[in-house]
């Protein structure tokens, strides 16, 4: 534990304000070692909290939080808040069941006014606030300022642009921190960010520390002249940011986002003075501080408990390839075969796999920056243009391209193809990352091909068939972490579409799986058997086109069918209840049970305790059969 | 019929390329008098054509259509286009049902590269195109240059700042005209409107035009120099545009988009020597050589059939009052009581009748412009701040806001009202405006309250609904069109939460209705009556959360059931589904039939013809009550 005489007396923000500023000094660098310590113990996102220990302080001394709202974007970054607002010692509880979200969340503090975890939003919340506060919106705590603090990745996103573009209309009086550490989870790309590399390249910082002193030493004038005054001198103090500025912000910067200094000049100037909107360009650097971070290539983004003195982190070894790498070795060996073949991303290289693919094939593959919209429309132009592109996102990140699907790719029959991973509920990230809905909001896309790969074999031969399927869209779906240990096939062999396979012929009920919960399936068949009980189980492939004659057939030759699927109501289940209601299948009786995820946001915890929360693993779907088939299994089981 | 002796010789884009520059300023004067001719007689979008009349011959003229991709963004503005490319006799068809779009279309023509109708996507498909030239993407016709013409409201979208920040970064020759005519179907909102308003008030397009002439005039220097020297000229011609600039476009403007030499000089110039992104400012005027469109409010944005003389519309007149009026008058009459009513568009006040609300509540009216993404975040941040946003958008649109949905507004359980305008199909407007999908996409959503009215009374009491509903998000959805023409009440009282209603008492088989269908089936049963069948009919109201007790007692009162809806699988039957599956219903036998839009896409009709095609008119349900209860429908009326 590090020694944090200071920090320890902080009960929550109110008590910064009555420190001096070397005291606020030394308070950062003990949240900071508190920080290191604390999420060498868990976990977590390290490298983001790191780069703003400084500006957490800075802003909590300067602005009256809660009453202040101050929102994190993605908030990553929020740890040493957490630190400081009154959940230090849950701080080990982080991203674990019943603990700490790895996000701010508005249900846990009254200082997290707006939680996030996709990225881009905060400025668009914070002009909410502003607005509210202008009409006499009247929430506990009441209303005072709204800051929201961004990085220059998530700055590069359309949202955060819209947000600018009608806080700059607006023109009331609100604060944006651009955290500019060149980096987001990967390196930031697009024209956005040279262009703010060009700012301080230009004008490199050490020269502007003088410039910002200087100007702002000006400050305590007569107060009545205070606001134009503030005005002047927010100008003198920009080198760089005109584009803010042609947007309607008043643009600072760039400062130096460590120097405590700079920090608290700055913000105390703005909050005494500023009535119009405020754009606070600050670098930092990500992981600063902890020699391990900073070394690393992603800036100690994202860490698993580690050992402080070495940064040497205890990963556990995996019994079986992840299927990230599984789709990104398989798409790199399609892509050898079909020049064709492209790959995008949307700011994630690595959490898609396709760093891999990029280093196989660098001219392939494109990084358009947080920008899903933009991302899912350039892809229907490649495809239009000739191209198999391949979308790579999470399956909750698709949900920002949502009318691009709809209207650039499925009413155009245009061939993307989207791999969508991260399917189903995640763990550690929680309810903001599940990628619960994407079956159901595609697979009612007319000309859509939906598939889900049960294991990561599959996936290879949806990869695949992927790349050999030209008429219309086509999208495949598969989890976050390790496979199921199958033997892999040598190569990816296209898959009939809307074709689905028998894993076991059984009897009496069928159980019909759309996706990874097969593995379950089977274990509880396991189960099951010694009860006397041995389902037939059925391997979907397919939400869209349904296999009728498969599903019909087994409808027909069992007095029960359960379908499952790591998704939400609206999907799968829905897509067969439909088909064999149009039949006529329900008319004699069917005993029909649809395994959904349930009607709750799933707080993070490990997958599997998840799905029990769901009700969807082993046990449960045991629990499922024998009470379909009318046998109680607690009865069965004394 | 206009007399247009040159243009009858304009078979295709091909014959203007033989054109002197004074046949080619003949040819647009004649194209505008067919425009309007041609719009008089079926009704339309005027205004945007008329405006780029001279930018659409020069476009055409100078480059290589349909190897080079000419993409209209949103497509409104696609007439002369489509005169111009071979569909000047099937005009006469436009958006009637089997004649043609009344935007752009790849099945329609190659001059059709992408198709629009929502706002936005043409630079991300240009930069598509642009990619899979330089990969080696070899559609028909072969791969040229890709040109996206994108107007100043269309330009504020996220989504058009991040192709524009990824197509600065990749740095590949393409061409952006933006089409500034202060106007997309309102006067744009926001600051990049009123920098770009900025760009031409600081320097009139008057003084401008010698610059520009001066500038080109150096042109046609050694071949060898031209790359360079194209350069320096760019930046020569630029007054304005540093934030084109900063993103990594080229940029030229503003020019008069009336102007043909003009527009012609900097065409040519960049065609010949650009090497990079161009972005080419063109002002114009919406409306623009029509009287009654130039000085109509909107600019003559969609009209009627009118007279061109006068410029007088043939509007029918409506029976009752439209729905979009009425949630609007309910609105200003629930503000009127509650300070904390506030309402947002998305640049369209005057389609969600948001601009009546403006004109009685200015303060609580926010026009986000062209952004849907921030404006359901803005409205999270509103109600996050205590007052009760309603956000009034198309269904079609809100697909643009959906991650915003779930992660901002679902999982945070915030009270966000939806007001989803145009819910079902839309007519003239065709496939890209179909309200299909957000009953599948919000119901399944943790805590959402999904909503549809039966009539316009229901819709007021909707919206009182929605403004005493605290406890999480809220929509509401309601179709394009006149009301039923039903009794209005004096005031909304709020519905219980998740109570459908009983509309008349039957046997044999229920009908349960998911909003405005509910006519339909009314017409059926009279239908039915007359053949001996008499449906219990309810109206469901929520489709989230159910209301279970009414279903479950139809299904057990009825040997058969029947969900009706306007929207696609997925949605409201879907769950009445699940719902019945769950409680074992199906078990034992249910006729269960879910009526929802099939898996196509429409094209424009009148929205009754559409409904004809998706088999959800009276007669279509007469034959599904009968074919269920197993009476032959044309036995029966034999």
């Amino acid at each position: 534990m590090p020694d944090t005489p200071l920090l320890d007396k902080v009960q929550s923000p109110a008590d910064l304000r009555g420190l001096t500023d070397a005291q606020l000094r030394q308070v950062a660098d003990e949240l900071r070692a508190e920080t290191i310590a604390s999420v060498s113990q868990t976990g977590g996102h390290l490298g983001a909290g790191l780069g703003v220990v400084e500006l957490t302080v800075a802003l909590h001394a300067v602005f009256d939080t809660p009453r202040d709202r101050l929102i994190w974007d993605v908030s990553h970054q929020c740890y040493p808040h957490k630190i400081l607002t009154g959940r230090r010692d849950r701080m080990r509880s982080l991203r674990q069941e019943g603990g700490l979200s790895g996000f701010t969340k508005r249900s846990e503090s009254p200082y997290d006014p707006f939680g996030a975890a996709h990225s881009s939003t905060s400025i668009s919340a914070a002009l909410g606030f502003t607005m509210a506060r202008e009409l006499g919106g009247a929430p506990d705590p009441a209303l005072g300022d709204a800051i929201a603090v961004i990085g220059d990745g998530a700055i590069s996103a359309g949202m955060a642009y819209e947000a600018l573009n009608n806080a700059g209309h607006l023109r009331k009086r609100m604060f944006v921190i651009l955290n500019d550490n060149e980096m987001s989870i990967a390196p930031p790309t697009g024209a956005m960010s040279s262009y703010l590399s060009r700012i301080y390249t230009d004008k490199p910082v050490q020269d502007l520390k003088h410039a910002v002193k200087g100007a702002l030493s000006y400050m305590p004038g007569p107060i009545q002249e205070g606001a134009r005054r503030a005005k002047d001198l927010l100008k003198h103090a920009t080198v760089g940011g005109t584009l803010f500025e042609e947007l309607g912000f008043n643009y600072i910067g760039p400062i130096d986002g460590h120097d405590m200094d700079q920090l608290l000049w700055v913000l105390r100037t703005v909050q005494a003075r500023a009535d119009e909107p405020v754009l606070i360009h600050v670098l930092t650097k990500k992981g600063k501080g902890y020699g391990p971070a900073e070394d690393a290539a992603d800036r100690g983004h994202a860490r698993a408990k580690f050992d402080v003195v070495t940064g040497k982190q205890q990963k556990a070894k995996p019994n079986a390839p992840g299927y990230t790498k599984v789709f990104a070795q398989a798409l790199i060996d399609e892509a050898g075969r079909d020049p064709n073949v492209v790959a995008v991303t949307a700011a994630m290289p690595d959490g898609t796999g396709l760093d891999l693919f990029a280093n196989a094939h660098p001219d392939r593959m494109f990084d358009v920056a947080i920008a899903e919209q933009h991302g899912v429309t350039f892809c229907a132009g490649l495809a239009a243009g000739g191209m198999k592109p391949f979308c790579a996102l999470y399956s909750t990140f698709l949900q920002r391209g949502y009318d691009q699907v709809v209207h650039d790719v499925a009413i155009q029959r245009l061939p993307v193809r989207f791999a969508i991973d991260r399917a189903g509920l995640v763990g550690a990230d929680g309810a903001t990352h599940a990628g619960s809905f994407d079956v159901a909001y595609l697979a009612n896309l007319p000309g859509f091909t939906v598939m889900a790969a049960a294991d990561e074999a599959e996936l290879v031969h949806m990869v695949a068939t992927a790349v050999a399927h030209d008429d219309g869209p086509i999208a495949f779906r598969y989890p976050r972490g390790e496979g199921e240990g199958v033997e892999m096939p040598e190569r990816g062999v296209p898959i009939e579409i809307g074709k689905g396979r028998m894993i076991r012929q059984g009897s009496r009920v069928a159980i019909l799986s759309f996706g990874t919960r097969l593995g379950e399936v089977q274990k509880a068949c396991e189960t099951l058997s010694a009860k006397g009980v041995t389902p037939t189980v059925a391997d979907a492939r397919f939400a869209k086109p349904l296999d009728r004659e498969m599903i019909l057939g087994l409808a027909r030759d069992h007095e029960a069918l359960i379908t499952i699927e790591e998704g939400a109501i609206g999907g799968f289940g829905s897509h067969v209840a439909q088909l064999l209601a149009d039949e006529g299948v329900f008319d004699h009786g069917l005993k029909f049970r649809s395994m959904v995820l349930p009607d709750i946001f799933i707080d993070q915890a490990s997958p599997a305790a998840m799905y029990n929360v769901a009700a969807m693993n082993a046990p449960q779907i045991v629990d499922k059969v024998l009470s379909v088939l009318g046998e109680d299994s607690r009865a069965q089981s004394a």
